[in-house]
């Protein structure tokens, strides 16, 4: 089943090898573990519903508290400390298109504020219950989850978008076809939701971004139904369908999306390339994205998160073996090296000959190519990664990550500018963070910075929320001085709206504001959240 | 110098080989030629201009006729028969961004009507002064044509939205790069012009469309200026970009863009393929889009259109030659051959790989391939086509052409239905029409269908005006019918406006008009245009 108040099923764990623990321990200290709440502790604290009887909204407390929160660092210091105070007074789970409508209608008639709930993964804040008298509905996705066309002639595929993405790939799996979205939220995110957030998966590189994937669908708004056409191209005006991505429910519930599939791939493979120092690697990975090889991914670890990952790994002998082979070869991970994993994916010819090029290109750069272990054991264990916040949680250490996307020539710049804010951001409270950092989502004009930051958890939950917020602060303003975008793939909700302005400026915060309102007139969707 | 009432360069001319002259006569008819009226006749029809001196504005007869028409059927009919009626006031040439910025609170004062002027290219009337007593200003972009700044770092290049094609080339192959943006109207279509009626070039297929291109830049609205930040990808909110992409002068003049550059390609091929039949080589075509192969560009010419390519190239010993080697390899071009150009352009091992990916992909289908010198042809005549125009006309003919995107499964029936509906829409007048088509601009989804029409000239332009709208209105309906969208790649301006609301939805076009109006709340900007 999966957790209340934590990642995903509680089945599968994350055990931190003893290295790793090591590690951490000199680095930032022993964490101190702490009693949780529980979940009757919990449930004790939420209030009566505001909203009215009506069938399809469930108004038990257990239902509004599974989906009170998502994944969001405050949502879990709220949720493991016990601080959560407010609540969504009822959660409906429409079963078709139609009853999404019956809901936004009873929702206007009972003046309640509404919620869009995909998956629940939001790290940003996408579902934090709103203040005020109004009540609040979420309107859950759970059941729009089916495929309701696979247009083989087409390769277009429609799935009502509360698809998450192990069944959304699953269904076209069977016949032949994949969609190619792997974020690291894929077990539980829905396509609903990476299209609101305007996701990018592992392998943007080859499959791209969301935006090139969602083809068109159907929104209910206030106003009334909107639908876009899926259409391959088209010159005719403004493409709408940008309105809707990123829209992150304010403008209304996504009900349905038909995306853009491809064949299963001929072949796939992903490699593992260490190089020197970080100097040589990040020319590496501009050169390679910037030459337009045939790739499906890269993932370029900074030297701390490559020693960090390899702590992580366990296997001691083998990484010991590794290690050996590659000072050989002049590469100190335990210094300076940096881990590169590529990966390649499509017809055989064409991974073929991108992979000869690519690695053509990383041999210039003092690239050590380690063929296939390494890169498969990043593929096993993708999406295994956020486990280890339950873990690390448990041992008394709290953990986020950032990210943004720069143009090249700041991106050694500010990934440092980043790291060195987290780093001193709790001197005041002479507490040390551990900061690491990878390049992922690569572009010919720059790349996504990818950064994870852990730190000690203190003994209640104000003061976590003002050690993150310190930490958040810090980084933020680094991004906004790099003119980064204030995320990359993980949206604004509400932890991001103070920065936004810096990208879009007050015009375009104005006209984001007015399409909204267009859809949202009475601004029932999502308030608080994005503008 | 630039003809005044007519495509090009008046010293380039192309001239119709004896056998595709004897084609058209077999087909339509002889035509008949008329008298144009000429440039002095033309000028006699300007009133005088009802804006106010100011420095910034041409208000000489001569300007104001050259910027008065685009390049739409309409547009030409006018202005050789000698029908115009209706011209701008005054045309300005701003020199810099600022004085774009003075030229729009001159036209407030004034209550003028302002039309952004890129390179006069428009096929679809943006160009058209607006009936009404107001006067009515062109800003034309053509001074803004400086490259402002080329970032090699990041792959970014800024220019003044007012450049042509052979100018922004030209500044970037100097430096070892290219933005392979190649619609027809190369020689003369501007940034700000693609940005604006969001083109896509010949080799779109590589090189993406004007939307993958676009990175940012600058557009002076009413409202004031909206800058758009380069960034090479965000997920915070919806992207600003695709508010302006498409905006056809609707909402602002742009002036300056920034375009993602890429190294100028290592290898560039063309290839000739035929195929015995249109039904093989769609299958071929759509195969090899579906299957991601490296490509960058395709264009599939039904047997029609592949005729009169090869009659149009003259050189008939030479096509009497190839004619019969392709019937020795089972492809009979005068009957229902196809001939497909494909192109490979990249680092030399991927096209190498992508070219014999493609071309088994293409045996599959009985393509038979012939090598490079039909291609290279295609290559050395891309811009000349349109120059046919003037020879044309000059006989008596009339030509225009149309396109569309649909879906894979309607591609055959929908090229059938738009050739079949103009072939038949001057039966009430006893006329044939010669109709032929080629498949470009290919999405695993489905693909451009571009057809071109030709028919004779009636003696005045009221009738030749009827004629073209008999022409087009059975095309469009046909382009409904197959729910294709009513303009790929040229945009909507004044012709395809009433077809829009089909594709967009009506909610889809209060929303466009509520973005024009943010920009522009008091309407002054291209009014008629888009919606």
């Amino acid at each position: 089943m999966r957790r209340w108040n934590g990642w995903g099923d509680d089945k599968v764990d994350f055990h931190l090898s003893g290295s790793a623990q090591g590690m951490l321990e000199e680095l930032i200290g022993s964490g101190t573990p702490r009693e949780d709440v529980d979940l009757a502790g919990m449930l004790a604290k939420i209030p009566a519903s505001r909203l009215p009887d009506h069938p399809l909204v469930d108004r038990e407390p257990l239902t509004r508290l599974r989906h009170a929160v998502g994944q969001s660092f405050p949502d879990w210091v709220q949720i493991r400390y016990g601080d959560l105070r407010r609540f969504p007074d009822g959660v409906a789970f429409p079963n078709d298109d139609r009853e999404v409508g019956v809901l936004l209608r009873y929702a206007a008639e009972t003046e309640a504020r509404v919620i869009p709930y995909g998956g629940g993964t939001s790290v940003v804040g996408h579902l934090t219950t709103p203040k005020g008298d109004q009540p609040v509905l979420m309107i859950a996705t759970t059941r729009l989850n089916q495929l309701q066309k696979l247009d083989r002639r087409n390769y277009l595929a429609t799935f009502g978008a509360g698809v998450n993405g192990p069944d959304l790939e699953a269904a076209l799996r069977a016949e032949g076809f994949t969609l190619g979205h792997y974020p690291q939220s894929f077990e539980y995110s829905t396509l609903g939701g990476w299209v609101a957030a305007r996701s990018s998966g592992q392998q943007s590189l080859g499959y791209g971004r969301i935006e090139d994937m969602f083809a068109g669908g159907r929104m209910y708004t206030p106003t009334g139904i909107f639908d876009m056409n899926t259409l391959p191209a088209s010159a005719a005006g403004p493409d709408l369908r940008h309105m809707v991505l990123g829209s992150e429910g304010r403008m209304g519930v996504i009900s349905e999306a038909t995306v853009r599939i491809r064949r299963l791939p001929e072949a796939e493979r992903f490699h593992a390339v260490f190089f020197p120092d970080w100097t040589l690697a990040e020319q590496a990975v501009r050169e390679v994205s910037q030459a337009g090889v045939p790739l499906s991914m890269m993932r370029l670890s900074n030297a701390m998160e490559t020693q960090t990952n390899l702590a992580l790994a366990g296997k001691e002998r083998l990484i010991n073996g590794l290690k050996q082979y590659l000072e050989l070869r002049r590469v100190n991970v335990a210094d300076q090296g940096c881990m590169l994993i590529i990966g390649f994916t499509g017809a055989r010819a064409i991974v073929k000959a991108g992979r000869r090029k690519a690695l053509e290109l990383c041999r210039r750069y003092r690239g050590v190519h380690m063929y296939r272990m390494l890169g498969e054991a990043w593929r096993k264990n993708r999406f295994r990664t956020p486990y280890a916040r339950n873990e690390l949680w448990r041992l008394g250490y709290g953990v986020d990550t950032l990210e943004t996307c720069v143009h090249w020539d700041v991106v050694g710049e500010a990934m440092a500018g980043i790291e060195a804010a987290l780093r001193n951001a709790l001197n005041v409270e002479n507490e040390a963070v551990h900061v690491f950092t990878h390049l992922s989502h690569f572009y010919s004009s720059g790349c996504s910075i990818y950064t994870t930051y852990l730190f000690r958890l203190p003994a209640n939950g104000e003061a976590a929320m003002a050690r993150w917020r310190r930490l958040k602060e810090a980084a933020s303003e680094q991004i906004v001085k790099y003119r980064g975008t204030i995320s990359h793939q993980h949206g604004v909700g509400e932890d991001h709206q103070p920065y936004l302005v810096h990208e879009k400026t007050p015009l375009g915060i104005d006209l984001i504001k007015q399409n909204c309102a267009f859809f949202d007139p009475k601004g029932m969707m999502n308030p608080g959240k994005l503008v």
